[in-house]
């Protein structure tokens, strides 16, 4: 059965399970779950929608996952953008807090696991790619302070909306006046407290003598120390009456079933979010995974990874939760804690049903500025503006995508903001390529090799005139060759003969076809010979079924070489270029 | 005044201007004025307006167009196509023969002017490129079609609408039993009169004694037979009191001073199109100018084109016309009939407004049926479906491209098609680049050449892998690469040096850049040497702004060759690969 062992993967790794498997994996699970408690029920808070449905997003989904997902380390469930995404589409069609407004959110996990399962069937896995990787750094950097400067009305104890940085610095700034004290006070603890853990506890617990790896442990657990620290607060100074808001009853269940909403109009409303998010989650999602992959030589099937996110949203949508994807932060450390097979994720949901059974009501005191300071402090590490330098240094394309992609996603939203990138990023690219780099080239002394005679010394003869077309040739491109070739011809009355050295082409499109005959008939016209010479044989088999190579008036060489030994004359004066190589 | 001269192509032709020059246009304006006096009301009535704006928009756009075109042969005016998409576009905004319709077409004209204008002094002239020859060809013949169906109820006599092949065809199969069977003859008759001096005039005349010259100039003037003759029997016969659709009264002035409407609501419904009639009218004015230049070896300046047209579009916004471009069958009309400068143009202009002021009375009795002959048989010559032919013989995603364009803009109308053709092609180039072709690479026995293992019989050494890679680098396909490179190198484990031969790559991004990093990472912790040869001057000059020549754990050799004799080994066994040419 090799097509069914390929759609689902528990087969492969499910036989050859150990005990050892089985104790590295259920190590991992507990630290995890540990770590998962406080961000599923921060993250359903980012996305608008009571804590639980952090909890539920994560236990069926990772158990899909591991049924059909490729990785062996991707821990699947709600993750930072993909709430906040989803609190941008959600927030389009229904009121936070509403029933309506977490149908909705069931509507978007459930069109993105469609969305995600169709493209998986129809292999479409390489679409991702359309997200560059500056374009995905920006977005990623943008999102981080979004998130962030979304939290601070939790930090601060009041009211703020906006989807992008000005709408949310203006609402908060306009309710600042009504800021609660001890909220303040709580919230800035927290902040300051898990920023310690995060870069000082581990050196600290070092230098106490501890080994590096529980130190590390330690560290996973701070957010549950701050979690049980600011709830003992509250709870014992009954700070809740004092304005503190609290996250309050949590019903205590495993997920339960759930319908989504599945009215045209709601569809209709979300489907762009859905694709948007579908795709977001997924290159996140395969980003992680390749690279934990690739660490134990492993390799993930992406168009497979596709389908275990559709069933993993899929499961989303019918137990309670929203749309979820691999996350960063929960894979690295479930990698890092030593999860061999996806039966660690397993156990993970295991852990997760226990904590929805029964440890929701522990966190009734639980204040929401304490959730908010572990969203900031996760995210904040996600904001890295040096891919701003890096590409400004390497290329001013890549630059302008990355600064258009931050810019935008942080003045007019994440979906503007992604959407803005990819677009521009493909705009720049067939600019780049409608104005191609031609070269004008001579032979290297001595040699077979031929380079640009602007930046080698190189022999030429006056007569030949030797262009290499530095980019394949179609229809956006094929006007400005003609009128290279014009305007090279025109302008030195003794060439008899061009040689276009193909090459660099990769390609030859129809439109392109014809400015080929063109520029055969109107040198033709003008006497000169045209030549061609290392055309591929993709290009040249494509050719042959043109009329182009029985018209041409010239030759087809297959190295640049023999044409100049047939073009350039014996007895013909070769002068040496004196051009310097820069 | 270099600049200024740039921008008045006049200020170079007009100084110039000689006794001979103005004999040749004059005698090629009475040409193309008498083709054009029924042309224009015959476009004036395709796109919904009364005839007289078909004359406006000849005369003061063709003026403009004179003092800043850069083509001497261009005739500026209402041409088929963009008639059809004036019909399209303000039949949405306004029902046909009111007012508004008419300031809608003069909004579209201005919308149009300013954003050629602007195109024009951003010198985005390139920009048209997009539109690939297929494309282009596709369009033109479904949009022949599409026009020539929307005559039919002319030549029928009845009412019918639709802006699909199917809604037209459906609504005149519907009207059917009204048709008039008088303007049915008459219409029959005009059509096939004119088919016949279209084919077989010219060589009746030239049997007949008649020199080559006025036989063309005979057939030019077969469409004012044709009107006279059936407006001689429509008033003879009184038939206009049978039902024949007559132009009636046709107002004699000169263009009149009017204002487009500029309220926000009408530029919103009506910039999407502008847009597109903008770039359609462009590119097949540029098309037609291009080709007729080379014929004398002059240039024209696709920038200043724009602007050309740009200020014969504003013309005709004021001046009661509606959307005009450069027209293929008048250019080259003008350009047989002798047309040395753009005072042809001038003239011509003069001529229409002659007839404007005094011949309109004389049209009273002319019936619809003959105009919409005249625009059948003109159309019916731009049908050429042998573009499916040639582009399914060279490329088949040139032929996806062409199909689509034709069935989507007969299926679903002009905006649509044009727009998804423009948009397939630039996603199946995107495909293409998407899954680089890469070979693996041999020496030609006793040459320093290259060539695929596959195609050539060459020279190979077991522990070195030489990938050609055919194609840029960049995002899209920047991981392909990585994941060709992983397998190809685990599935020999002899390998220890892999040269990756850059003759073909034109541009590496940043995404592909990192993922160059991440392959020489994998490489190194394998042992395996990562080599890059041919690298070429301005791709070098940027990966030497990047860590990754430093980081590189081979080296860059200039030529393949180079590599070759640096990393086969003297000693080692070369191998000639038993693979035959192909």
């Amino acid at each position: 059965m090799p097509k069914l062992r390929n759609y689902f993967p528990i087969l492969d790794w499910g036989r050859a399970y150990s005990r050892s498997d089985f104790a590295s994996d259920a190590m991992a699970a507990v630290i995890v779950t540990i770590m998962l408690i406080p961000q599923s029920l921060a993250y359903a808070l980012l996305a608008g929608l009571p804590p639980e449905a952090g909890l539920y997003a994560s236990i069926v989904p990772i158990l899909l996952y591991a049924v059909f997902g490729t990785s062996r380390s991707l821990a699947v469930g709600p993750v930072a953008v993909v709430s906040l995404l989803t609190a941008s589409a959600v927030g389009q069609v229904a009121e936070a807090g509403t029933a309506g407004y977490a149908v909705a959110a069931l509507t978007l996990a459930f069109l993105s696991g469609i969305f995600l399962l169709g493209m998986g069937l129809l292999r479409l896995g390489f679409l991702a790619n359309f997200l560059s990787h500056p374009v995905i750094a920006g977005f990623i950097t943008a999102s981080g302070l979004l998130i962030a400067a979304s939290q601070l009305k939790h930090i601060l104890g009041v009211e703020a909306h906006g989807h992008t940085l000005p709408e949310l610095l203006a609402s908060l700034a306009a309710h600042l006046d009504q800021t609660n004290l001890i909220t303040l006070a709580l919230g800035l603890a927290a902040t300051g407290f898990l920023f310690w853990v995060r870069k000082g506890l581990k050196p600290f617990l070092i230098r106490l003598g501890l080994g590096a790896k529980p130190a590390d442990i330690a560290t996973k657990a701070g957010p549950v120390v701050a979690i049980v620290a600011t709830t003992l607060a509250v709870w014992g100074g009954d700070l809740s009456t004092d304005g503190v808001q609290i996250v309050g009853a949590v019903p205590q269940s495993l997920p339960p079933f759930t319908l989504p909403g599945l009215s045209l109009d709601l569809i209709e409303a979300l489907l762009v979010p859905a694709i948007l998010i579908s795709v977001i989650g997924f290159v996140e999602s395969v980003s992680v995974a390749q690279t934990l992959a690739a660490k134990k030589r492993q390799r993930i099937d992406p168009d497979q990874e596709l389908i275990g996110l559709g069933a993993a949203n899929l499961g989303a949508a019918f137990t309670g939760g929203y749309p979820v994807t691999g996350g960063f932060a929960r894979s690295v450390v479930n990698f890092d804690a030593g999860a061999e097979t996806p039966a660690a994720g397993a156990f993970t949901a295991l852990g997760l049903a226990v904590a929805a059974l029964f440890l929701t009501p522990l966190v009734f005191f639980l204040p929401k500025a304490t959730l908010a300071a572990t969203i900031i402090v996760a995210v904040l590490s996600l904001v890295d503006f040096s891919i701003l330098r890096k590409t400004w240094a390497y290329s001013k394309a890549d630059f302008t995508a990355v600064a258009a992609t931050i810019l935008l996603t942080l003045g007019m939203g994440v979906e503007i903001g992604v959407a803005s990138g990819v677009l521009l990023s493909i705009a720049l690219h067939l600019y780049k390529t409608s104005r191609p780099h031609v070269a004008e080239v001579g032979r290297v002394p001595g040699s077979q090799h031929f380079r640009n005679i602007h930046r080698h010394t190189v022999e030429t003869a006056p007569h030949l005139v030797s262009l290499r077309v530095d980019e394949s040739l179609y229809f956006v491109n094929a006007r400005f060759l003609e009128d290279l070739i014009q305007a090279r011809v025109t302008e030195g009355c003794e060439i008899t003969d061009v040689v276009l050295m193909f090459s660099a082409v990769n390609e030859v499109d129809y439109s392109a076809l014809e400015s080929l005959e063109a520029i055969n008939q109107r040198l033709t016209d003008m006497g000169v010979g045209l030549h061609f010479s290392e055309v591929k044989g993709p290009v040249m088999d494509r050719l042959k079924r043109s009329h182009l190579i029985e018209a041409l008036n010239g030759r087809v060489f297959l190295s640049q070489n023999d044409a100049w030994e047939a073009l350039s004359g014996s007895g013909a004066p070769k002068v040496v270029a004196l051009a310097q190589p820069s």
